[in-house]
């Protein structure tokens, strides 16, 4: 969480690129380099893969100025099988070495001695994994505490971060996450038990790595989380592709402009379709943007 | 689902053996074969693997006539990385060839393009990845319907089954599964949505493919979430290690008599370090007397 403090000040920058790769739309070049049939048969999942690694080696490149970290998601890798976990453990470790903070989307959310497993795989040191690479890893809340343990473990002894999901972005988030528990929406529930999962692991400053993945697409959920949620990081997705604006952010952040990082994945990633120009110099220009847009927020 | 039904009448049997390897408890045997540095430093990842394989295929041979299907949760492949997934692979294979139903435990939950992605990883009918080697997955319910829907379609078009966490087997599930909304606990609201994601693909009968994860821990749950989800299979854990019996599944089944499937990991798996004589053996009898105690349940 101080790497991640210090990164924001030292960039300038609450922006996180989300690296949810899509075959179909990777740029022309990189595409026809891996041959016509990648999208199927013998050998798919192997040249999907390199296709992957050599895509978003040039995406870390063009946005290591400009973002804190990337955030992978697991489904566009395991996607691809063994092939496509190995293909996610190089592009988080080029993002290591580009200097952004890995931040894994992973969703993971099982009982006990499986969490276990879980943390292991994704947080801890073997050698092969994606452990010794990753620096936070996002969680489901539905199990309870019991599931969340094994990682609150790797948040004390190796230092990583955890964003537990609280209220997402998508079109029926509401579904469940809103159903109305004494009067407040279920996710104000979850809120809360982030809120205890976290005091363990609090810094000299108050501040705990235990975060919260909150959506853009409502500007109020942001606020109430907020209320609950002090010296926490929000890690916000649902801008760009998904409507959010970067505008409409200002109460995610605490009173003293700080807790929030911001993910946008497609607007970056796949800039190039709707600009001119190299690729590269789009997804660059693309993501400078949106810092920018994000920095009018952050420091008004 | 129909390949459930007639595999639990043909083999009077509802027992699934969950497959949740764990390198420290392996047979002397097996452990000894991959080298005494297996549980760390360098290779460590490919000695566990290729351990978790050997076992496991003496494992589905054990149980290949009392279970109906084997249980292989990601977590504990995940664990070892890029070729954990692929011994995961292998074994669902090998399962298969036992002619065993493979539900991938799963518990994945994401929005819907990263959805779609894991139902292609995981129920897809890509070469080399787990797709066309999985017949079932679980899946986790909190980001509501979007999250479901592209295994929903693999429902359809696939013929693959589906098992949503309603209510789970662990100590902290209650903390948000059984918080109050509208007088009733959130897990039979899931349980009411689950109902509602599986309408569109009953069958003739009017069972779905869409079924529920319901923890053997409380027979009270089971019974009030059958009174929810009539002609839905459940997948119950939760016996055996975590302290469910098979006599309080009574209330689990429908009044005719189906809709359960019950998984036991640790207590077959294990079995060798509680009873004596060679270790296929006890697991392969272990198995065995769970399936006639499951027995004595359905079949009164």
């Amino acid at each position: 969480m101080a790497r991640l403090r210090a990164a924001i000040e030292t960039k300038k920058s609450c922006l996180v690129v989300g690296l949810d790769p899509d075959l179909e739309r990777l740029p022309p070049e990189t595409f026809s380099q891996i041959g016509q049939r990648a999208s199927g048969g013998e050998g798919a999942t192997a040249r999907a893969s390199v296709a992957f690694v050599m895509f978003l080696e040039h995406v870390i490149e063009a946005v290591q100025d400009s973002a804190v970290a990337v955030k992978p998601n697991c489904a566009f890798f395991e996607r691809y099988g063994a092939v496509g976990w190995d293909a996610l453990r190089l592009v988080c470790q080029r993002a290591q070495q580009a200097g952004l903070l890995v931040i894994l989307d992973a969703k993971r959310g099982d009982i006990g001695h499986t969490a276990t497993a879980y943390a292991d795989g994704l947080l801890g040191d073997l050698p092969d994994t994606l452990g010794p690479l990753v620096d936070a890893v996002t969680l489901s809340p539905y199990l309870g505490r019991d599931s969340i343990d094994p990682f609150l473990q790797a948040v004390s002894t190796a230092g990583k971060g955890l964003f537990i999901l609280v209220r997402t972005s998508n079109a029926s988030a509401g579904e469940i996450q809103d159903l109305e528990v004494n009067s407040r929406p279920l996710h104000v529930h979850v809120a809360e038990r982030v809120r205890e999962w976290g005091v363990d692991s609090e810094d000299a400053d108050g501040w705990s790595p235990v975060g919260a993945v909150v959506g853009a697409t409502d500007a109020a959920h942001g606020a109430t989380i907020r209320s609950v949620l002090d010296k926490r990081f929000f890690l916000v997705p649902g801008i760009g592709a998904q409507g959010g604006r970067p505008e409409d952010l200002r109460a995610f952040f605490t009173s003293a402009g700080e807790g929030v990082i911001v993910n946008a994945s497609r607007s970056i990633l796949f800039a190039y379709e709707k600009r001119r120009g190299p690729w590269r110099d789009a997804i660059r220009d693309a993501a400078q943007e949106i810092r920018q847009e994000l920095e009018r927020v952050r420091q008004p």
